[in-house]
Parts: C-alpha cells; sequence; structure tokens
C-alpha cells in the first residue's frame, strides 16, 4: 500500500498568497487542502509566494502574490517554480499542480506521481491541445459537469471542493431575506435574482464586488435596478461578515448563467445551514441535493415557486449534508487516497511470482 | 567547423502566419530570415501555423494564425509546438526561438543547440527570473539597447534585423512631405510628429492605425491636432503602398518615447532612400548612422532644426547604408555564423592530445 505518511508537493499560483490577503478561490482552497493533509499527518510542501502562511514547508517563488505586487506576466516566475519543483521531484511521493499549464511537457517524465486540479472552466477549446498531447499527465476535476467538454482527457478523479468546518458555524435560525453573495456579472446573473425577489415579495439583499470589467455592467444593467424597497445592495463583505449574511438569510440565490465549475459559495451557504436556490447549469446538480439542501431551477417561474417551498426544507439537514459531502477533511482524505494510487509501485504488466503452467 | 549546409529548426509564434496575413513584425522577420537562411543552401524547419507559406519545410503547430482564429490563450498551442520540437531535437544542428519564454525548463537539456531571438521590450522585470534561472540557455538580442536591463543574461549576440534588398526599391527623388507611420499610441508620439511638422512648417503625412486600445488617446490627444493645414492623416496603408508612401518623403519622423528594441520602419525608409528622424532612445542610435542616413534628436527644437538639415543628406548614401546593413542577407549571414558556433562540438575542457610533461 506504499507509505503511510506521504510526501507531497502542492504547487499553487504565484497570483495570490496562500491563503489569499483578498480574492483568490483557488489559493484557499489550496490552504485548506494543505492544512487538512497536515492534520491527516502527511508531509506538505507548499510552493507559493512567500508571503504565503499556511502551515506547510513553505518553498518562496516570489517575495508575496504577484497580482498585488504589480507583476502583469505570471509566466516567468512560474516557469522557475516548476523548475525548483522538477530538481527536488525525486523527495515527493506525488505532486499536485494547481497551475494550468505549463507542467505537462516539463514533468511528464515523472507524470507517474504527477496530478493537476483544474480550477476553472474547461467548455472554451482553448486549453484542450495540452490535454490531448500529454495524455500520461493525470487530472482532477472540480465537478463532473467541469469535464464534460473533454471526455477524452485523463481525468483519475473528481474531486469536489471543501471548507474547514468549522470556518462558518451552523445558525439554526436563519432569517427572512434571500442573499446574493459574489462578483455583479454577467454569468452571475444578479438582475435573475432582483427579479426573483420582487416577483416573490421577499428582500434581497447583495453582498457583491464589482470588478473594473464589470462596472459598465453594473452602471447600465444592475444600477437601475436597486431602487426598490425589498433589494438592499450592500456592497463588498470580508470573511468576518460572510457567517452572519449567510447564517442570516432564508436562501441563498445562485441564479448563474454559465458552467460553474464549483460554486464555493453554495457550500459556505449551506455550512450556515442555508439553503441554495440554484439554476441547473454546471457542477450545481452536484452540490445540491434537490430538496435536502437546496432547490434547483430552470426559470424564473420556478425560482419563484422555489422561494415559497424553501422554508420547508431543514436547517439542519443542511447543515448535516454539508459535515457529509463538504468538509476540508473529506476532500483531504479523497485527494489522499488518490495520491496514494498514484505513489504505489506500478505493478509489472505479468505478476513476477505468477505460477508459469509446466 | 561542422557542417556546411545546417539543419535549422525556427521556432514561429502561432499568433500569425509566417509571413503574417496583416500585422505581426516578428512573423514577418521570421519569413525574411528563413527565405534567406534557404537562399543560403541551408535545411530549414519552420514550426509555425499551418497557414504559412514560407518556402521553408512547414510543421503545421494550428490550423491557422491562433490571433485571426479567434483563440485568447495561445499557451496550450504553443506548449504542444514545443513538444514536437523537441521530439525532432535529434534531427537539428541549431534550434531557433522566437517564442518568448516557455522553451527554457523544456529545452535546457540540450541547451547547446538552442537559441532564442528576443522580439520584445525587455525593460520591465517581468521576464528577467526565468533569464536568470536558465543561464546555459543562449539569447540574441536585436540591438545592443534591448539587453542593457539584462547585463547577466546570457547574451551570445545582437542581431539587427534585415529586409529582403528588393521588398521596398530606392527612390531617388525622395518627395516634399515629412513622413509617419505605425500605429497611433502614446509611445509612438505622433504628437510630436505634428509639432515638429506645423513648427518646421513642412506637411506631414500620417499613415497609421488605430487600435482598440488607443481609441481613447486617439480620439482626445491626437485628432484635435489633426486640423491644420500641414497635416494629413491617411490612416492605415498596406504593405503595397509603402514603397510609395516612404519613398515619396523627405523624410521619415520617428519622434518615439519608449525604448524601441528594434524599429523595422526606420530600415524601411533607409530602403527607399528616405533618411529618419528620430529620438534618442532605444536601439535609434544604432540603425541611424547621424548625418548619413539620419539625424538623432533629443527634442522639439532639434527636430524642427533637422528638418532644415536633413535635406543635406543624400538619398543614394541612405540606401547604400541600407544594402551594407540592413538587408535580410545580411541577417541570415550573421545568423548563420551564430548557428555554426553553436553546432560546433564543444571543445574538451582538456584536449585529448595534450602532451603532458614527463
Amino acid at each position: 500500500m506504499g507509505r503511510e505518511r506521504l510526501r507531497i508537493a502542492q504547487v499553487a499560483p504565484l497570483a495570490e498568497a496562500v491563503p489569499p490577503k483578498l480574492y483568490g478561490g483557488t489559493e484557499r482552497v489550496i490552504w485548506w487542502l494543505t492544512e487538512a493533509l497536515a492534520d491527516l499527518g502527511h508531509d506538505v510542501t507548499l510552493y507559493a509566494s512567500g508571503d504565503s502562511t499556511a502551515s506547510a514547508r513553505l518553498v518562496s517563488c516570489a517575495d508575496t502574490g504577484l497580482r498585488l505586487a504589480g507583476v502583469n506576466d505570471h509566466t516567468a516566475y512560474t516557469l522557475v517554480m516548476l523548475d525548483r519543483v522538477l530538481k527536488a521531484a525525486d523527495t515527493f511521493d506525488v505532486i499536485h499542480f494547481h497551475t494550468d499549464l505549463f507542467q505537462y511537457p516539463i514533468f511528464r517524465h515523472v507524470a507517474h506521481k504527477c496530478v493537476t486540479t483544474l480550477h476553472g472552466r474547461h467548455d472554451l477549446p482553448d486549453y484542450w491541445p495540452v490535454f490531448r498531447n500529454f495524455p500520461e499527465m493525470s487530472l482532477v476535476s472540480i465537478s463532473d459537469a467541469q469535464r464534460t467538454p473533454m471526455p477524452d482527457a485523463n481525468f483519475v478523479a473528481t474531486i469536489h471542493h471543501g471548507l474547514p468546518e468549522t470556518l462558518i458555524p451552523f445558525s439554526p435560525e436563519g432569517g427572512d431575506y434571500l442573499a446574493f453573495i459574489g462578483r455583479i456579472s454577467p454569468e452571475k446573473r444578479p438582475d435573475r435574482a432582483i427579479e426573483i425577489a420582487t416577483r416573490a415579495g421577499v428582500p434581497l439583499r447583495i453582498a457583491a464586488k464589482v470588478d473594473r470589467v464589470d462596472r459598465d455592467y453594473f452602471e447600465e444593467r444592475i444600477k437601475p435596478l436597486l431602487d426598490h424597497p425589498l433589494i438592499e445592495f450592500i456592497g463588498e463583505i470580508s470573511d468576518d461578515q460572510k457567517p452572519a449574511f449567510l447564517g442570516g438569510a432564508l436562501a441563498l440565490l445562485f441564479p448563474i448563467d454559465w458552467p460553474e465549475p464549483f460554486g464555493l459559495v453554495m457550500i459556505e451557504a449551506m455550512a450556515a445551514g442555508t439553503p441554495v436556490i440554484a439554476w441547473d447549469n454546471g457542477s450545481v446538480p452536484e452540490v445540491v441535493r434537490e430538496g435536502t439542501n437546496g432547490l434547483i431551477v430552470a426559470s424564473i417561474d420556478e425560482a419563484v415557486a422555489a422561494v415559497g417551498k424553501v422554508r420547508a426544507l431543514k436547517r439542519a439537514e443542511v447543515r448535516r449534508c454539508f459535515e457529509a459531502r463538504f468538509t476540508a477533511g473529506r476532500m483531504a482524505r479523497d485527494y489522499a487516497a488518490l495520491y496514494r494510487r498514484l505513489a504505489e509501485p506500478a505493478r509489472p504488466a505479468f505478476p513476477f511470482d505468477l505460477a508459469v503452467p509446466a
């Protein structure tokens, strides 16, 4: 079965520290995974920016996260990081990449101990040539939906993200408003959230940041909709404010219009015991258990009806479902099982103790 | 001295075909180099997009140039191309990369036969970590100025660009207007060109495209300056129109405000016999021979004075200077000499025929 205590390299993007100072879903997941793997007793080395504070052994590959440092092109730093990982490859049982593409040609000769988690959307074909050309490199999808555009790629597992159990405590009571949280952007469809709330006659609180690229969309399409007594735009909120915001809600609205690869905010709401009303798209059917931790809808009419039905869901059951399926501990155990499969010495094609017929 | 006929791989960016359908300075230079190396009798294999029509043996690494095909991220296609080059590495004496970064970690074990020409500006530090980390990989700068921000990088030569001798024929007469050609952008300083022309009282013709990113700059800063009897904005011109536009000019104005790595338009003007009035920046002091093929200035006053002096330069001498220094044939001979140095078997550290003292 290989050794119990695995020597694992986690290779993070250099855009943000691990954990990130502000945004950075990928770096946050890497942080949670790294901590939970250490809790399981594994020996984790983290290749990341030098201002990372995860409890793994840190190999600093840039002084600080490159985005906040103002570095526009992260390619050079990432290639140098990968070269450092390569030089230490013999000291690891498994190398887990969270970088998208650069590692394929560099690590193909040690592909047996490598795995890459894809964190983004892959319905656009830009990356496909690499997945086709380096079939020996193993991939992990963060939802089954994420991999559907690339049925022939070498996916070895789907492993859903997970959060630390204590990050967002269970809130048994909930509240009377609908919650929307995320970026104000066309694919997140805050306009749908507003229409659902006003038609259902239930208050909506929108906790959202507006990126520069979405500024026009906000001004032209969303701002005119905010002037309604049921709608409250509270802007960006910090991680500290999230438990109260999510825990105090009747339900989270997740009316997405794109193939969401995972959707961390859904499991953040579930951790608080708050059910999710989500559009049938991307990972949603895998994360939401219809009638248990949320309701899946495909139209505004269905969403308005769901607001009426969502009070029937039991918040304790939503939390239980989170604890069973979406904790960082579960995520780390899934990855550890996968690592062990990779780290096992390959069996010879013919077992050497095969009894040769006389 | 190694073999006479070298087996050379040219590895082009996949953004544009070789030659490019529209823009693409790098791909144009690769085209000229490839043709001129073939003229010298070398065996050239070109890794490029499949719609390339250079006369080398083409290995198609994408159906068409990726920019016009609408592919946003060229990384995956480029990595797959590099993998194909790697598999054929043994069949080449030298591998010449025109891609910026990805080849370093992949080819370091065959670094002795590799060389990369840097086509962009390198005064920004984003790429430096790679040049520091892979010191065994040889670099060519397209001007001495280009390499000054990175004095420790492994530059093995500066090789100036060159054009086919017949591309832009000598125009003995010239004309009475100043020419500006390029993009309308803050670093090209069309505003300086306009001020120079109006103060000198000489007509200026501006042949320039306006990229989307420069649209605001054009509308706010340049358009208001165009309403002057001496200024004519003729928009974008084709390659076919260039010889007449450049050949009919009194001088080319090149009032740049950035460290131009080479500046093809300067040698295009010189091919026509048209001298260049250029700002002292980037490659300019290497390309312009003061008083022979142009005048170097550092202020609007100096540029206005230069317009008065430029008629004294002999157009035949400008052309002669082009033929001596900036033809594709000269460029190809320089590269071939470099390739031969790389392809030579390395001498052992101690010559094996060293007479050992008794």
